[in-house]
């Protein structure tokens, strides 16, 4: 199995590939894909859009890890941010993967065992728990290897 | 000018094509998208984005029109219905549309003109104001023809 993990956003969206190799979970490729500022949001999704289907074809993942849409107090970042993971959720059908969910606790909880861990510490153990993992990668884009690894966690047990 | 006009859904998801021929809007083709219930959101993401890409590429409109989305008492339905309309700008940018985006206020001035006319009024007027407009269509479907409606006024004027 190969995941494509994802931090969905309309500004910044992250994304990793992650698997296990000889028994590890390795990065072998992550991102943070960018959409201009300040354009409006159909072009800032048809630009995201464009490049994770370039990331779906050459990488040809055969799952996708995604977090839940949680609710925030801001409806306006909320309702962009679902915007943006419906496109990830139909390109994803559309190669191929089948999708898993995972809340942002069960994210926390597979990768550092606590569902209360704060940015800082799901970033450390990030780096301890795979292989080929950025020293210089953005926030969404640990946010994406993290996911995938919550992936290969509940999906490839015993493998 | 040919306009898809859309309105978004998980469940049902209209479109109409709404163009103005002789100095006539007119509806040459309109329907209902529907989706599986009870199936994963992504499988009904996928399914409607995949219908949605067959009416693009058939149809070949230059201009998608959309409600702007407002946020109703029911969170849950407002991302879900926001995870639909990623994937439908997306799309249409994709296939070279220009987007329009109105307020449902908008579309209601533009078929009535008054901003607080209720459904019925809306359905009544449209069937006036363009021809070849369905006799048992859906809600959805003349929700999609209004917006298209909507887009010609605004678009289109002295043509």
């Amino acid at each position: 199995m190969k995941v494509l993990g994802i931090d969905p956003g309309f500004d910044r969206l992250g994304a990793a590939i992650v698997e296990r190799v000889h028994g590890r979970d390795t990065v072998s490729f992550s991102t943070c894909l960018l959409s201009e500022r300040g354009t409006p949001l159909p072009d800032r999704l048809a630009a995201l859009g464009t490049q994770l289907e370039a990331v779906l074809e050459r990488e040809a993942p055969t799952h996708v890890a995604i977090e839940t849409l949680f609710f925030n107090k801001n409806v306006k970042t909320a309702l962009d941010v679902a915007q943006a993971r419906g496109l990830i959720l139909y390109l994803g059908r559309r190669f191929g993967c089948s999708i898993h969910e995972y809340s942002p606790q069960a994210v926390k909880v597979a990768v550092t065992g606590h569902g209360q861990s704060d940015k800082t510490a799901v970033i450390a153990m990030v780096r301890r728990l795979a292989v080929g993992v950025p020293s210089d990668g953005l926030d969404d884009e640990y946010d994406a290897i993290a996911v995938g690894i919550t992936c290969l966690a509940h999906e490839a047990r015993g493998r």
